[in-house]
C-alpha cells in the first residue's frame, strides 16, 4: 500500500483519520529492536535495499538480511567480510559474494539495465573501490563501462579512451595517490564527473587525504566528490544521474 | 567551425591532412601571452565562458574580458571585487555586478531556461554562496528554485518545503556550521544532492572544515560534495545534471 | 601537621571529631603504591567507584578491584577486555561482564532508579558506545530509555519518537559518520542534549573527528559534547543532570 | 495559542482537522523572504528569541529585530558589532549594548531570576567569552555567580573559592591557553561542568584547539564541552540545567 | 685568498699553524652584529648573494645590501616590499625592482646565460611565484623558457607545448588549486621536474596544502617538491641541475 | 576559618606567627574584581612580577601595573603594543619599552646578575623572539650571551662559536623555518638546551608548526621545547636552571 | 619500432596514415585487462620498467612480471613482500630479492654504471629507505656512494665525510625524526640535494610528517623533497640528474 | 685519551700536528659499516652510552651492544622488545631487562647517585613512560623520587605531596589524556618542570596530541616539553639539570 492508496482510503472512509495520521507520520518500518528496517525505501526512492556490513555483529547482520529476504527483496551488502558472507549464505543460499569489492548480493528479480556509467581508475590498486562503484551501479540497474588503469602519469592511455568515456551519462573517476584523474577527465568531457578518492598510497598521502583534497580543489568544472574509498556512494549517485538522463526518474 | 565540419573538409580534400591534424591536436585557443583563452569551450561543453577573477590583476582581467567581448560571447566572472567590476564596466558598459554573490555578468544573448534546480541554505549567512550557485545555474540556462534558511535546528521549516524541493531535477544544499542540511534533505528526496559546505561559523568550524567533513561522511545516499564556498562549481554541475534530465545534453 | 598527628589529637581528645572529619574528607585515600584509590569519592560526589580498565595490567587491575571489593563497594569497570574480566571474576565471582559495552559491574547493593535519561543512536553501529552510556547511567541510578537507529538519513524514524524522547530529563545522542543526530534532536526538544561522537565511519571520518566537529559546531542550542566514543562520560554527566532534575542532588 | 489549546479546539470542533494538521506539521513562522523567523520558539522551549548577528547585513539584521520587536518579545543579539547595534538602536531605542560581550539586549518584560550558575575563568583575557555566557544566562532567567581569574597556574586562588562554586546548580568553566580549569573544578565539585575553550593564546594554541582538546580529554567526570568561544551556548545550556534543578522545567 | 692558497702559506711557513687553523675552522664572514654575512659564499657555491627580505627591518636590510654593495657583488633580494625597495634604492641607485615577483636585483656584472630551464604554470594566478623562479634562475645564469597557463583542466594547451618543454634541461612546474600539473608533465618528459605548489585557491585548499600533497604523492617519476610559493628555491635548484647538464659545475 | 579569623587569632595570641605565615604564604592575593594579583609571588618563587599584556584592555592593564607599582615592585610586561606602553608611561614615567621584543620594564631595584645563559638564533628574523628571552632572563637576574644568525644552513658560523656557547649554564636556541638549530647545538654541548620555535617562515611552515615538530623530534639528547614564539617562557625557565647551577636556588 | 621509424614508413608509403595516426595517438601498450603495461616506456624515458608491488594481488603481480619478462626487459619491483617475491621466483627463477629494501630485481642485461650519487642517512633506522634509493639508482645505471648514520646530533661524523659527499653529482639525504640532515648537507655542498623524509620516529613525529615539514622549510638552498619513505623516487630522480651531469641524457 | 691529553702530547712533541688535527676534526668513532658508534660520547658529555632499539634489526643491535661491551662501557637500551633483549642476553649475560619501561641495562661500574629528580604521573597508565624517565635518570646517576597517580581530577592527592616534590632539583611531570599535571605542579613549585605528554587516551586525544598541546600552551612558567612518550629524553635532560644543581657539571 503506498501513500496515494492510503489517502484514498481516508477519503472513502475506509480508514480512520487517526490511524492514517499515525501511519503517515512514521512511514512504516519494521523494528528489530536494535535496527529500524525501512521496507518502504524502495517505494520512495526506487532503489533496492542496502546494508552497510562493516562493524555489525554477525548475528545482527544475519537477522537484517533474513528480514529483507522474507519480503523477497533484492539486497546489496557492502564492506562485508568473507566470514559475514559465510554466515549469511548458511541461511540464504542464493547470496553471492565478490571478494574484490567485498559486496554481498541477493538478487530475487533482475533489474533492467539502462543508460551508461563509465567507471575509470588511475591505477590497478584502485580497482577494489571502482568495483564497489561498478557493481552497486549495476545492481541498481545501470549499464557500466569499465576503463581501468588510465592514470595521469601516462596521459596517452587516457587520451585514447576519452571519446568512449564521454558517451556515458556520467563518469565515476576513482584515484588514489595524487588523485588527479577526475580533473583531467572533466577537462575533456561534458558530463558530470563523480570523483572517488582512494586510500591507495603511503606517507604524506595520509590514507587518502591527498587525493581527497586534490579532487575538492580541482580547477576543472563539473566535478563533485564523495568520501575516501566510497565506491558505493558513487555508484548510487551515478545511477540517480543516469536515470535522470534516460528519463526513468518519474 | 566544429570538429565534424573539419573532418568533412579533410574527407573532401578541402584541407591538408597536416593542417587538420595540427588543428585537432591543439584545439584552438587564443594566446594573450599571460593567459590562454579557450574560445572553443562553449562549442565543446555547451557552457558559456567563465572567468575566476580572484587574485587576477585588474589589467589582466580587463584584457581577458575584452577578448571574450570582442567575440560577442556571454561571460560570467566569479569572486570579483567591486573595484574589478568598475574597471571592466568602464570598457564594457553592459557588464552587470551582483554584490551578494560577487558575480559579474555580460549577457549578449539570453539563454532559454530549462528544467529546475533547487538551491537550499541552512541559514541566512549561507546566502552569498547559494546566490553564486543560483546565478551561475541561471546564467547557464537552468530554472532555479530558492529555498533559504531551512537548517536542521528547526527541522519543521524544511519539512514543510520538502515536496516542492523534490520536484527539482537536482538539489544544491548549502550549509555552514555543522553542515547537516544535505544529509537530511537526501534522506527525504530521490534526486542527486550537491552539497556545498560554507565557511560560515567560528572556532572548531576551522573555516568550513567542519561542514565539509560532515557532508563527505553523510550516511544518506545520493550526496556528493564540492569545495568549501564553491557555489559556482555547484551551479555548473547542477546544470549538467539538469540538462541530462531534460534531455538537452545531446 | 600530618595525618598521624591529626589522628592522635583526635584520639587524645585534642581535636573535635567534626573538625577532623572535615580535614579527612578532603584528603584520605589508600595508596597501593602504583595507584591512589579514593574511597571517599562516593561520599563526596554521591557516585560509585569507577575503574578505567584500558591499558592497565591485569595484575594491577585485579588489585584495584579487590581493594574496592573489600570495602563492599559497588564498582564499575569501563573499556575492559574479556581477558581482564576473567581475571577479576576468578577472585570476585559476583563480577558481571557486558560484551557489547565492555563494562564490568560489581553490584553489592542495588541503587534506586530515578528520573529518566533518553539514550539515542544514529545507527546500529553506534550501539556499543550508547550501551556504555546507558549502563553507566543505570549503574549510577538513572532510569534509561533506549531509542536506537533513528539517524537523520531517515528522519521520519526520529520524528515518530520525539515526544517520547522529550519526556526524559536529558538526552544522550550518540552518532558516528556525519554526527548530525544531536543537532536535529536539540532543535525539537527543550532538554539538555549530551552529544557523543563515535568513531564509526571510514575515510575522511578520521576516526570520529568528523562527527566531533559536527557536534561542536551545531547551530541548535542546548548541546554539549564529550570525547569521541566516551559513552561513560555521557552516562555520568547525564545522571548528574537527572539527579538535579528530580531534586536528589542534596 | 499553544499546542494544547489547538488540540482542544480540534476536540471541541472549533477547528477543522485539516487546518489543525497543517498548522501542527509546520509550526508557524513568519517568512521574511531571506530568513524564517520562528515566533513559536518561546512557547515550545520556554526560551526568548536570539539572533546570531555576526556576518548578517545591517539591513537584514534591522528587519529581523523589528519583526520581533513588533511582537513585544525580549530579544538577545550575540556577536554584534557596535555598528550593527547603532543601526538597531536607531529604530528600537530601548536596545542596550555591552561592549565586552558584544551582546545586544531588548528587554520588554523582566524575567524572574532563579537558581544559580557559576561562571569561572582561567584568566582575565577569557572574560569576554565568560560575559557572553553570564549575560545570556541572566537574560534567560538564571542567577549568575562570577568567579574570574582563578586559573590552574595559581591553584590556591581557585581552592579558596571552591565551596562557593559548588553551591551553584551548574558551573560554566571558561579557559584559553592550556584550558585545564574545567578538569580541576570537576575534580572538586559534584555538579555538571560546561567547559568553554577560548581562542586566547598564541603559537601551538592554534586559535583555541589546544584548550578544546584538553577539555574533551579531561579525565575528570561530569564535563562536557561547547565550541571554542561559544559563551552563548554555555549560557543557554546552563540555564536549561539550572531550570531542571529548580523544578521549573515543567 | 682561498683555501689552497692558505694551506700553501702554512706549508711555506708564511702563516702560523694556529692562525691558519682558526681561519679554516670559521670560514671567513663579516659580522654586522645582527647578521653574519657570508662573502665567501659565491666562491664556495658559484652562486651570487641572496637576501630573504621578508620580515627584516628596513634599517637592517639597507645595511645588509650596502655591505654586499661595497664588495661590488651581484645581489638578489626576494619577497621584498616596494617600501623596502625604495629605501634600498635611495642608497644604491642601481637597484631594480619587479613588482610581480617582488624581487630586488643589483647586477654589477652580467652573468653569461647557459642551458635552459622551462618554467610552466597551471593558471595565470600562479605567475608571481613562477616569475620568482624564472628571475632567480636568470639571475644565476640560466636561460629560461616561460610556458604559462597550461593547467590540466584544458590538457590540449599543455600537449601542444610538450615537445618544446622537454628540450629544457629541467622543468619547474608551478601550480595551485589541485596542483596536478607536475604529474602530467613528468609523465610526458624525461627531465627532472621541480614541483612548486602555490597558495592559489580557497576553502579546502588550505593555503597550498592541497597542491603540496598532490605533488608529494605524484605517481609519475622524476618529481621533487619545494615549499609552497617557493619560486626562488626552485630557480636556484633548477640552475644547479642546469649547470650540471651543461658541464659548468666544475 | 577565613583569613580575618586567622589574623584575629594571631593578634589575640591564639596562633603562632609562624603558623599564620605559612597559611598566608599559600593563599593571599589582592582582588581587583577582574584580576587576582598575586603579590606574594616573588616571595614564593624568587621571580619578579610579570604581566602578559596581549589582549588586555588598556584600562585593565594600567590598573594592574599601578597596583604593582604602588608596592614598588619590579614589573615585566610582555607582548605589549606601543599604545599600551604609552598609556602606562602616562601614569608610571619610569616605565621603559623595547620595540623589538615588545617588552615593558619597570625596574625599581636592580637585580644582581649571575651565571650565564646563551641565547642563539638561526636567522636575523628570529631576533625579536630571542630578545624577549634575553631581556626576560636579564630582568630575572641572569647574565646573557647573545649569539645570533648562526643557523644550520651555514654550519661553520655556528662551529666557530660553539666553545663559547658551551660555557653558559644553559642554552636557549631560537629558530624558525626548519628549526634545526637546537638539534645541532645539543649534539655539540653538554648543557640543557631550551628550544624555541618561531613563526618565521611561510607555506608549509604553518606559522611555526614545522619548527615546533622538528624540535620535539630531535634525536639529540638534552633538548626540551616551549611554545612557538614563547621567548619569555624560555627566559624564565633558563633563569631557573641558571640559578640552580650557581647554587642560588635556596 | 620507435617513433622515427614509424614516421619514415609513413613518408615512404609503407604505412597508411590512419593506422599511423592511431598508433601514434595511443603510444602502444599491452592491455592485460586489469593493467595497461607500457612497453615503450624505456624507449621514451631511457629508464627500465618498474612495478609498484604494494597492494597488488599476487596473481596480478605475477602476470605483470611475466609480461615484461617475455620481452626480456630488466624489471624492478618496489615495496614487495617476501610472499610476492616467492610467487614471482616460482615462474621467473632469475628474480632476486633484497629483504632490507624490499626490492625485486630481474636483470637481463647489465646497465653500464656512470657518474655518482651519494646516498646519506641520519641514522641506522633510515637505511631501508636509503637502500631503496641506492638500489634503484644502481639499477638505472648510477654509481652509488653510501654514507650512512651521519645525522646532525653528532655533526662531526658528517663533517669528516663532507668533501667525499660533494664529489657526487647529486646527494640523496634520507632522515627521519627531526629530518635536519638535508639542510646541513645542502649548507656545505654545491650539488642538488634530494631530501627523503622517513617515517622513523614516534609521538609528534606523526609518521614522518615532522621530517617532511623540516625538509620543505629548509633555509638552505638547493633542496627538494619527495614523499615520506619514497626512496625509489629519489633514486629515479637522482639518476636523471646524474645522467644530465655526465652528458648521457641525449 | 681525552682532548686535553691529546693537546698536551702535541705541545710535548709526542704527536704530529697533522695526526692530531685529523683526530680532533673527526672526533673518533668506530665504523661498523651500518652504524657509527661514538665511544667519545661519555668523555664529551659525561653521559653513558644509549641505544635506541626500536626498529633496529636484532643482528645489528647485537653487534652494537657487543661493540660497546668490549670497551666495558655501561649501556642503556631504550624501547627494546623482549625478543631483542633475549638476543642480547644470549651474548651478554649481564644484560638486564625491565618489562614496564622496555629498558635494557648493562651496568659495568655503578654510578654514584646525586641530587634528586621527582618523577610524577597523572594516572597509572602513564607509569611505563615515567619509568623510562626514572630508570634513565637513575642510570645516569640521579636520585629519583617517584610520585605516581596524582592527576588533577583529584587535586587533593597532589596537594598532599607538593612540598616533597618541590625538594627535588627538577620535576618530570608525565601525563596523558588532558595533560594538565605539569601546569598545576609548575604553579606550586619553583623548580624547572619537564613535561612529558603520553599517548594514553582515546578519541580526540589523537595519540598524545591533546596532552602535547596542553603542555606547550601552559600559562604556568617554568615548563618545557619533550616528545610524546619520550621518557628517556626527560630523564636525560633532568639529569643535566640535576648535575648543574649539585655542581657536578664541571
Amino acid at each position: 500500500m503506498d501513500i496515494h492508496e492510503l489517502l484514498n482510503k481516508v477519503k472513502n472512509g475506509e480508514m480512520e483519520i487517526d490511524a492514517a495520521e499515525k501511519l503517515l507520520k512514521q512511514l512504516p518500518y519494521e523494528d528489530l529492536g536494535f535496527a529500524k528496517l525501512d521496507h518502504h525505501r524502495k517505494l520512495r526512492s526506487g532503489f533496492e535495499e542496502v546494508v552497510y556490513c562493516s562493524g555489525k555483529s554477525t548475528e545482527h547482520l544475519v537477522r537484517i538480511f533474513q528480514s529483507f529476504n522474507e519480503k523477497s527483496l533484492n539486497v546489496l551488502g557492502t564492506r562485508a567480510t568473507r566470514e559475514q558472507f559465510n554466515a549469511i549464505k548458511a541461511v540464504i543460499p542464493e547470496a553471492k559474494y565478490d571478494e574484490l569489492s567485498r559486496i554481498i548480493k541477493i538478487v530475487r528479480s533482475e533489474t533492467e539495465k539502462i543508460g551508461c556509467i563509465a567507471v575509470c581508475t588511475g591505477g590497478t590498486s584502485d580497482i577494489p573501490v571502482a568495483e564497489e562503484a561498478a557493481q552497486a551501479a549495476d545492481f541498481f540497474g545501470s549499464n557500466v563501462m569499465r576503463v581501468y588503469d588510465v592514470g595521469v602519469a601516462g596521459i596517452h592511455r587516457l587520451l585514447s579512451k576519452i571519446d568512449e568515456i564521454n558517451r556515458a551519462n556520467c563518469i565515476i573517476a576513482v584515484a588514489g595517490m595524487e588523485g588527479a584523474l577526475p580533473s583531467v577527465i572533466a577537462g575533456m568531457v561534458d558530463k558530470p564527473v563523480i570523483a572517488v578518492p582512494t586510500s591507495v598510497g603511503y606517507g604524506s598521502n595520509f590514507a587518502g587525504l591527498s587525493a581527497l583534497l586534490t579532487m575538492l580543489n580541482s580547477c576543472a568544472e563539473g566535478i563533485s566528490v564523495v568520501n575516501i574509498d566510497n565506491g558505493f556512494g558513487a555508484g548510487y549517485l551515478g545511477t540517480q544521474i543516469n536515470r535522470l538522463a534516460v528519463g526513468k526518474n518519474e
